[in-house]
């Protein structure tokens, strides 16, 4: 680690970017916009002209610079190859060559909540931990496995798709993948405005979810102001969730959950939600696993997309 | 490689025990009792002695040894030490250390299941694959995940416990561990007689199965005889079984499963019905896993024991 590195975090609209020291210190930190016209075929040369100008701008030689770092929203295999990236036009591509070839440095690339998953294990709720899972509520339910330090790629770059884990026989409505009662149906941020809504229009209960809008901020703001029907609602998140974390258990057995994304930052009282349920469905060797909220924000794709360098 | 090697796979009532060649062939393989008695104090002690003695009479000195690979009936963590082998009379042990101390060799342990799996990587089922699961139908559902070629080990020896998946939330019937809806209350021998014997009762339709003893065996033995209620019980097996793989798929996405244990003796019957309902249940990048059959029986515990020492 006695070299600069570069880390890009390819985002729908805008990909952030990032330097860091060889310390392992973030440098600077910038975004550009994800342009995706033309199939997605200007985001790499974006990616390398920002590269270049950062070490202008700095005054930094090609041999200072371990290479780049990349996190892309699609399946990523171990050869830095992309398995279509709908969000991007992306159909097959391979990151580290083309983007090597621009810019003359090694690059390495991974799936991009994979690799926010390395961010937090390195930097932020995972740290000192080798054995973890990171849990990304947000639009979706994202993740990423490690194993003694390394991402759980999979042999299609399908490794960590946790969201669709099935939980649920009785499911009716679809996952956006097609299959039915998959844990991002009610684990996700509008995961739980799914389960808020019906339980709002199955229960009598009152509520200050009855007079405001519905989003998981406003839900567990309403549990913590101890809110019943909230708290149902919440009861509900956790099971599903925990039941989901506790099959994962089953399969890695790892020493620690890091929960992150959006519906996190509720705070611990996500934690309290799914880890009673957690141990309810846990197989009793993996009973005590801990559970920590993550602390990168959106910062933990450039960690770790720097950390794949790295490591 | 090119040393000999040792193998013992320790069950409840025998040892099985192996002399691996330099190239990775089996030698020689037999079995030894295994002593329960004074708390299991001497099985590591007659594993000792039965290794000395095949060393004498096949005139094999200590450098011409790698070392003793051990699979045991319990949770074995990296420094190869035991965590409570209820079978065995063992609490915490170091095998290694206290084997080791006894043979002035190099020893691995595993837990039997996983390095079972290791050994269907090796030289069985899932030659030529490095992204595997492998899962066991027997008594219980044990299982061995490995990524990279490498056994998925997990923080307290617990990964590939993956007879404990929770797969119904509807079960009023608890597992031996305690939960309700363990993939192993469906899928085991035990499981497939209890679906077969509650199906027996609440179906109407004739069947074989109805005129002589239900066991695995008989059940899909009636299944491929076109039984039609045997193959209700077949399907509930598969959808239980493909459920659960599925789940497994979205945590390490493997290339292949391949299925062992006394159930799979029927052949790829068991295959068809759980390759129906995995594809129904799977993220579909994991979708064209594929499935095959064990094929080293009781020996795939030896080895990969051996396999432990040769990696």
């Amino acid at each position: 680690m006695d070299k600069y590195c570069f880390a890009a975090d390819i985002g729908g609209t805008t990909i952030k970017m990032g330097l860091f020291s060889p310390a392992g210190d973030i440098v600077d930190k910038w975004e550009i916009p994800t342009k995706k016209e033309d199939g997605g075929s200007h985001i790499l040369e974006d990616i390398a002209d920002a590269v270049k100008g950062e070490m202008a701008a700095r005054n930094l030689t090609a041999d200072q610079i371990l290479g780049i770092g990349v996190g892309a929203p699609g399946p990523v295999d171990k050869d830095g190859v992309i398995h279509r990236a709908v969000n991007l036009g992306w159909d097959v591509l391979n990151i580290s060559e083309k983007l090597g070839a621009l810019t003359g440095m090694k690059v390495m690339a991974g799936n991009d909540a994979n690799v926010a998953a390395l961010g937090e294990m390195w930097k932020g709720g995972g740290e000192g931990f080798k054995d973890l899972v990171v849990v990304t509520l947000g639009t979706g339910v994202g993740g990423g496995v490690i194993i003694d330090g390394k991402i759980v790629t999979g042999c299609m770059g399908a490794g960590g798709e946790i969201g669709h884990i099935h939980v649920e026989d009785d499911e009716e409505d679809s996952c956006g993948c097609g299959n039915k009662g998959c844990l991002e149906q009610y684990a996700s941020a509008t995961g739980v405005v799914r389960l808020a809504k019906k339980k709002l229009k199955t229960s009598d209960k009152d509520s200050v979810l009855r007079t405001q809008e519905v989003n998981a901020k406003t839900v567990f703001d309403a549990v913590k102001a101890s809110d019943p029907l909230a708290m149902e609602i919440a009861e509900e998140f956790g099971e599903y969730l925990g039941k989901g974390l506790a099959v994962i258990a089953s399969v890695t057995n790892p020493e620690v959950f890091v929960i992150g994304g959006g519906v996190s930052k509720a705070g611990t009282v996500i934690i309290d939600y799914v880890e009673k349920y957690y141990k309810k469905y846990v197989f009793h060797a993996s009973r005590d696993a801990k559970f920590k909220l993550a602390t990168l924000g959106n910062d933990a794709g450039i960690y770790g997309a720097a950390r794949l360098l790295y490591q």
